[in-house]
């Protein structure tokens, strides 16, 4: 595909987005079998719904835009679940194994945030209000995933890590 | 290195950081030698700079924690590098091209915000307060790098990307 105005950029964007969420579906059952707190596993499980969610949101924007959802290879998400699977294969004892997740996701939760952010703003000025109002609830949403992890974070995981 | 505490954490952690950081001062003078808006050339350039003084910043922190500063290759920021270069690539009209290099700048800056913010967590945990205030000096930097990004992008550039 040529990319020669904002329209297409747009297209672009929203394929590479497309990509990164539906491997993440891939890589967040593993790591929530690999966290040692309930409560982060449940916060992870509770993400990979709404992660699915999004997925088919974004299928809707491709639809709003009169294009049919294609994919194309996300790098960036790609190195993140390799950092992410690295630190998994770690010997580590439980609670630093759980704030390594925690840091993982987060990385992951702001390409996304930087990602919709940037989505949000094409479509605004595309004039595709449509698309921008879903992907202004996945921003949110986004958003709301990284600070219930810094929550999480702060709370107790990374006192339990240095005991 | 084995990671077993949450301060061996840190550490590995420090040096994805010291190579992240590293590979972004060769590939920023690219991008900002790839843009068509001066205002945008400008903020890029100086950012190089301020990416040059938290490469230093990071070493301060190493010698801090007594450590030698090494890098440890950071996979994330190499796919999020490669994906800003597959753009440039891309036959794009300038201001297109433009509005591009933002959202791959963004993508960097959300990234490193992730990092130091996680950094921060754990160096206020572990009561490295020296560590703590470097980490936290960059990680506003980064914030206010990310804001100015937006600026430029809500305040012109996209504008003239669909022109």
């Amino acid at each position: 595909m040529k990319i020669e105005t904002l329209h297409d950029l747009f297209i672009a964007e929203l394929r590479d987005l497309y990509h990164a969420e539906k491997q993440l579906t891939k890589a967040l059952p593993k790591m929530a079998k690999a966290t040692n707190s309930s409560e982060l596993r449940t916060a992870i499980e509770e993400h990979l719904e709404e992660t699915r969610h999004q997925v088919e949101r974004l299928e809707q924007v491709f639809e709003r835009m009169g294009m049919a959802a294609r994919a194309k290879k996300c790098e960036a998400m790609k190195g993140l679940i390799e950092e992410g699977q690295e630190l998994l294969e770690e010997d580590m004892a439980p609670e630093v194994s759980d704030a390594g997740i925690i840091a993982a996701a987060q990385k992951v939760e702001h390409y996304e945030i930087a990602s919709y952010g940037t989505l949000c703003t094409w479509a605004e000025q595309l004039g595709q209000n449509e698309a921008l109002e879903l992907l202004k609830q996945t921003l949110q949403e986004e958003k709301a995933a990284d600070e219930k992890l810094t929550q999480l974070a702060e709370a107790g995981v990374n006192q339990a890590a240095m005991a």
